[in-house]
């Protein structure tokens, strides 16, 4: 205990020091970690009541030591500590692999299917159970989440905590008949140079809860709804944010940084800021973790060094996913769909589509070698509880779906699909792997027919036996449909969302 | 009789000449009519057994004289007919009218909903009566089809008639699996020079039984679904091809030229015989009839100025008549989709869309001050009959949709509606009408969603008072929403597929 943590898990530093005054700003603790494969160095932070801590993940296994130091006479540690081996489910962190596509550090092919509740992490505890219940059913790998609250339409309460100490700003007059972007953040009183530790350990366990179900946390870390202010801090305010952030959650294994959520509606932010960040966490976040910037209109520039993946909102409201292989050329990174319309039923287009339509649009996403996300928003006149933004109880067709498709990526050959050719009227999924079994037992496709109801399709390969399976990306089956050469034609319902898939039989 | 036609009827005359020789090339007819207002020159044509008849469609009323002359003795007649008022449902030849939209020529506006059986006129009867039957429900008042027979899937028997003397290719062992677009021609054995009159005559029969039902004749005069060679004939055969259908069938009011049916996919033809058909046809159709021209994969110039409409087949699987906005702009005319996917469950994308989807993209079309057009294309093992080419029964779910968004656009004050300003997540549709119907009693919008599902809208009317009423585009219900003013919420059921109208109360 304490001197034992397994590889990727999260090894702490404990120090008690002084309470006085403002610890935040006028302490520091830094800690280096040292084993035979690597030294990290890492800023510690100030957790409250006098308790100061440096967090550490380790890479490799084996014996390692660590030194801290600070600017009070009880930072100065030193210890040691042995890493194990990564326990079942623990592959590491995520990593691009293959240009476009990921896997855990341990080389596991990870397919994402994220979904998105902006503020489960300031809910009172009987919502968030019932979100744990529902990720415990393993619809979703990913999930999106603001460690800011949230104040938006369906959003006025105010969260369980707040990220500083003061008061604020009274919400008791607010409504959706009066919600506006450009909020009145004048009755706030904030110390923006004291954290609320409290609030900041919401965020972990949510980080924990996601781990142990062995889905990643894809943090905003800033984002533009909002009444408190936390939008519109100066440069000094923001730059005390992120460093408490990074230091605080970088050695979680399943962390991935969102630097904001619709960045272009962040008014007070420039580009230069944007960057500014940028900067700070590939400087402070010794793990690498994964990093990307979420548009509401106009994309980042998705070029940028920094940017591993590219956090998509749809432009359109027709054609979106669909240009996943065009985007996929255009930046040479992971596309993801991370907003895509929610299924639901509330007034707003983007809250408002059918499972149906939801789960055609993560199979286009999906087959042409991107990623995609779920979000649901029914309305819920007793309680407003949204899963998009509370988490809660699920209410729509769509999750059990994505998990299908889940399972269905799982058995892609190598790391990941790519677009392959095609009929113009299907969407076909290959591995994208070059070279990587594409011999005479390596032929892989999945034909995707979306909207189109064909009655049969006719398949050419004058190579090889193939086995066929009609898939069905609704009724969630999977149907064997025998073994061909040559000229061939499958038999198909007739109706949408089908798809056929072909496998080379070894010879 | 004979000496008495209503406006824009057909008025006929006769002459019975020499049968010898080749009729079709070496003898002449034209005639002249003559009334007060107008005086039209047109060419006869041979009709076979030593018949030959010129045609005129009279645009007033009242006395008029016509005489004849041409190549042979009896060529040279002369008379008078009187040309009474229209009789009910007769409003005229079509016109294009405030840029983007038609009205008849006696200024009844016409909401193009059109439909597709290419190859209806060259049916057996049994077939031919059922697709009157279906006709005769009103679901469409546009038609477009072929001239020439169709070699294509699910076409490959014979044409009741061929357009010319001779003998067709032997066509017993086609089948859907050998079909190619690069048809065998060599077993023909035609005389382009020899018209076969009764086919002509069928052709004729359609373009009157449609008049009679009140639906435009879209005639297709060149296609490429070809087996015969008609779509790769020389110059002069095409031209003597071209005068004889000018020739036969301007004189009827419900004529629009589609000069061919995916122009592109016509190998032999160039532009420039493009622009020369359409020389020939503005030359020679006195009556001015609409001019189009249909793409398969690239739009021809539509800003050509013989172009009265564009004729659209959709160039994308996802996003196409959305678009329509966009092109009413670029082009500044009409446009027309004539092709965005049938109703159906055929192997092809372009044939297998759910009446759901065909019907949104009517809506779509019609909203954004466009039109659309229907096809069907139902697998049929039986008797291999399919709407979309030989007409017969139709068993989808959008003709009556159709039908009932035909009734909404009948509604509209002016000529035709344009996209309106609404939210990013709606398509409205408004009056096209510059300074139409704009004052205290002109307003008129029709939010359309498409396949978002709002379960409300909120709408902001600082002035007037609005009556609302939900329309369901599905199950085709209009419901009153009550009269409402300033900001006020209309509720819907959360499904797909539903419109608010609002109509603006006069003070």
């Amino acid at each position: 205990m304490g001197n034992t943590v397994e590889r990727w898990g999260l090894f702490e530093v404990e120090i008690h020091g002084p309470k006085d005054g403002n610890p935040f700003t006028e302490q520091q603790l830094t800690a280096v970690f040292r084993g035979k494969n690597e030294e990290v160095r890492v800023s510690g932070f100030y957790d409250g009541e006098g308790v100061y801590k440096a967090r550490f993940m380790p890479s490799f296994e084996g014996e390692y030591t660590y030194e801290t130091s600070g600017s009070f006479p009880e930072a100065e540690t030193a210890g040691s500590f042995l890493v194990t081996s990564p326990s079942e489910g623990n592959h590491g962190p995520m990593r691009v692999v293959n240009t476009c596509h990921f896997a855990y550090e341990d080389t596991t092919p990870y397919y994402s299917v994220g979904t998105t509740c902006y503020a489960w992490a300031h809910q009172p505890e009987e919502v968030h159970r019932q979100t744990l219940e529902e990720l415990s059913k393993g619809y979703f790998n990913k999930m999106r989440f603001c460690v800011f609250p949230k104040h938006y339409i369906h959003n006025f309460r105010d969260p369980e905590t707040f990220p500083y100490e003061g008061t604020p700003v009274d919400h008791s007059n607010l409504s959706e008949e009066t919600f506006t972007y450009e909020a009145d953040f004048s009755g706030n009183a904030w110390d923006f140079t004291r954290f609320c530790p409290e609030h900041f350990r919401r965020i972990e366990r949510c980080i924990l809860e996601l781990q142990e179900r062995e889905i990643e946390a894809d943090i905003i870390v800033m984002h533009p709804y909002d009444r408190w202010g936390f939008s519109q801090m100066t440069r000094e305010q923001d730059d005390l944010y992120w460093r408490y952030v990074i230091a605080r959650f970088s050695a979680y294994r399943n962390v991935w940084w969102s630097l904001a959520n619709e960045y272009d509606l962040l008014r007070a932010k420039t580009v230069e800021d944007w960057e500014h960040y940028a900067a700070l966490l590939c400087e402070l976040d010794p793990y690498h973790h994964l990093r990307s910037i979420h548009n509401c209109m106009a994309f980042y520039d998705h070029s940028r060094p920094w940017i591993t993946h590219c956090s998509l909102q749809r432009q359109d409201l027709y054609r979106h996913v669909e240009y996943t292989d065009e985007y996929r050329v255009r930046w040479g990174k992971p596309v993801v769909w991370d907003e895509i319309s929610y299924e639901g039923n509330i007034d707003m287009g983007w809250g408002n589509i059918s499972g149906e339509e939801l789960t055609r649009r993560f199979w286009e996403a999906s087959l042409r070698g991107g990623y995609a996300g779920h979000g649901e928003t029914f309305l819920d006149p007793e309680h407003d509880i949204l899963w998009w933004s509370h988490g809660g109880p699920l209410h729509g067709e769509s999750p059990a779906r994505i998990r299908f498709l889940h399972q269905i990526l799982e058995e892609t050959p190598g790391y990941g699909l790519c677009r392959g050719q095609g009929a113009f009227d299907e969407t076909v999924g290959v591995p994208d792997s070059p070279g990587f079994l594409m011999g005479a037992e390596g032929g892989y496709e999945i034909h995707y027919y979306g909207f189109g109801r064909p009655s049969f399709r006719d398949f050419i390969k004058p190579e090889g036996r193939w086995q066929a399976e009609i898939i069905d990306t609704w009724e969630m089956t999977v149907t064997d449909a025998g073994v061909h050469s040559g000229k061939f034609r499958i038999a198909l319902p007739g109706k949408e969302y089908m798809a056929v898939r072909l496998k080379r039989i070894a010879e």
